[in-house]
């Protein structure tokens, strides 16, 4: 079993680099805090007798070794950056309940048969540098190493500028094998919370469709034009917002439709809007379902433009199938929760993980634990020690077996 | 009969002052553009023998004296203030077709026995400084002076450090009374064009009341979050979007709900709406339709929020009353369009003007003539050379039947 309140100390430890005063942590990818949080993991994991790799996205691997090196190592990991207005446990979480294993290994002095790795892969949350997830991204040949390190922030610095300076720019090279990836995670939702349960054992994650819809009206004068005569891009825009809530809603439990972003234009008071751009967010458990929806919202908007003479225009952004996990990994963290007396339930992953994508060159699985009132990416995400160490316990278990110790 | 050509010409060269590449006209509120182009009316009023007086919030006075110097001016005027992106006839016209007058009157040695005034009247438009109608609201003492000349631009330049910039801050003192104040005007919408007139007889401005409307609900991940436990703003705040339309569309033909703003917190794409602010305008011929509409809204609001969990408020920001021209000088402008062979209609002015203010402590009376497509604060306004002349000559005959020739 793990240690608690070992592990509760280290989230702490790792909190205050890049502390908000409102109890959060801004902690953004490639910048002086992440190399001050990536230098005390690495600092922690050395102490615990690991090797570090380090690889040319910034990735870094902790490795214990096993009795047979030859195998594959069973990994761990997440994320050490952060939102701007981030929590302490999102992706940290992850991290640290992988060093935690760590540790417990060797205060037990047990040997694996397979290495262990823990990895702290560079860039999940997408805040600074686009595309999100972008370590674990690379890891699986989502997209190529090239292209990550090309991308730029709002201040021009590039991904593999940022790298260098903050001396994290390691070895090219192809992606190593892995025998089997968990990866322990706050849940970011309120299902597990809702029902009462400890353990979420995450079957999937969702696909997600993003678009761009921009609605093409006339700008005119609020006052002098008749109700009848206008061509206003709002009220379009408006019905498609409920139209997106309604292809989700229809299609429960699993599948969400969010508009995040709407902008206005010219957005002054007494003007009939001429112009709205706003996003979409599709997402659904299965391929079919998520072009189905995906063709309701198609609909949706072309009769709107019809109906009210605007042009409506809908571009995809962002395309991720759905996913599932690995059964043979998804039941030993079923099992290993119901050995250790935890309650859980099976959930799917409402939201993009690292562990998606190295589900596509391994096999991996997550385990949720409940958050507060299901709140993340914000500052008061917060989350019980005993769900952190009961997720813990369930990973060092899941992790050993398929490790053979 | 006024001199269309003439006319015609003195648009074109004031538009030169403050010309858009895309033809239409920047001449912001008390700019040195502004300047220039007082400047230019000055002269001109000059030259066509009138005495010239400014008044303490700028507004200038252009006199001609007529046989009876006791009685009170029959006044015509608008605004040369622009919007950012304002056009060549919004305002400038109704200046021009009052110099027209004076200028015709010259050509023909016609002597009234009113004497004759035009008005520049100060900030119209508001796109720097608000209040709007800024001039004729201080005029009519819809509120005072001070208040006026104490109102800053972005830059946090007041009235009256702008006024004394560009050297019209004139006297002070009480606004003078006026026998009867007719304004030319182009139309700022699609009525007449549609129905193939060339002169409104405006009999009324519609009432308006804008508001602020706050959605409060909570930002949460758009991913795990199910769509039976969001409480997401932007559905709401777009439900009421539908809800304004629907309360004016209602209540055809004159009145009008608009959402011209709306704006999304956090606005990211994968963030369920935690906060919506949009502004509400809505618009109606009588005090009682305007109330209702005022109640249908704040119960839609109510409902809205008791439905989604939400909190929504509502403030009122600016309140307008319908204000009825005055029958006799209504009924001028029908006539003399009909002796003049113009095919007219009557309308209701649903934007506010300068006339609206000043109708509170004058008879007054408005004359729309068409602009093209209906379009207006917008570089591309235009109107056509014959409707501003067939304006112009009914602003004539009207003031020359109030003056008594
Ligand atoms: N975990 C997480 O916030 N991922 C970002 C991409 C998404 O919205 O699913
Ligand atoms: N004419 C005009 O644009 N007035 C501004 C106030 C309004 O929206 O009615």
């Amino acid at each position: 079993r793990i240690d608690g309140a070992r592990l509760w100390q280290s989230l702490m430890e790792l909190a205050r680099i890049g502390a908000t005063a409102k109890g959060g942590v801004c902690r953004i990818a490639l910048t002086e805090l992440d190399r001050q949080g990536r230098d005390l993991f690495v600092r922690w994991a050395r102490e615990a007798g690991c090797s570090i790799r380090v690889d040319a996205i910034g990735n870094i691997f902790a490795r214990r070794t096993g009795t047979d090196e030859a195998l594959p190592p069973v990994m761990t990991g997440s994320h050490i950056d952060t939102q701007p207005t981030g929590g302490k446990f999102d992706g940290n979480y992850g991290v640290l309940a992988g060093l935690e294993v760590l540790r417990t290994l060797n205060a037990a002095g047990v040997r694996t048969r397979a290495p262990i790795e823990v990895a702290v892969w560079t860039n999940e949350e997408g805040s600074r540098f686009v595309p999100v997830m972008m370590g674990s991204g690379v890891f699986a040949g989502a997209f190529t190493l090239e292209h990550a390190l090309a991308q730029r922030d709002a201040q021009g610095i590039s991904v593999g500028e940022a790298l260098r300076s903050i001396g994290y720019a390691g070895q090219a090279g192809p992606a190593p094998a892995v025998g089997a990836y968990f990866e322990a995670h706050i849940e970011q939702g309120p299902v597990l919370e809702n029902h009462g349960r400890v353990i979420g054992v995450v079957t999937a994650a969702l696909g997600q469709r993003w678009y761009d819809v921009t609605v093409q009206g006339m700008e005119a004068h609020a006052g002098p034009t008749p109700m009848e005569l206008r061509r206003d891009a709002l009220l379009a825009a408006s019905e498609l917002v409920l139209e997106v809530n309604r292809i989700a809603v229809e299609r429960k439990p699993h599948a969400r439709g969010t508009v995040g972003t709407l902008e206005v234009f010219p957005n002054s008071r007494n003007v009939i809007p001429g112009r709205v751009k706003f996003s979409v967010d599709l997402r659904a458990p299965d391929d079919a379902q998520l072009l189905d929806m995906d063709q309701a919202l198609r609909a949706a908007c072309a009769r709107s433009a019809a109906e009210r003479g605007l042009a409506i225009d809908v571009e995809q952004v962002v395309y991720f199938p759905p996913q599932p996990f690995t059964p043979r990994l998804v039941q030993a963290v079923r099992a290993n929760a119901d050995d250790l007396g935890y309650s859980s339930m099976d959930v799917v992953s409402g939201a993009g993980h690292d562990a998606v994508y190295v589900a596509r060159v391994a096999p991996a699985a997550m385990i949720f634990v409940p958050c507060d009132d299901g709140i993340s990416h914000n500052e008061i995400e917060s989350a019980e020690p005993a769900h952190l160490e009961a997720g813990c316990n369930v990973l060092l278990r899941a992790m050993l077996a398929a490790a053979e110790v």
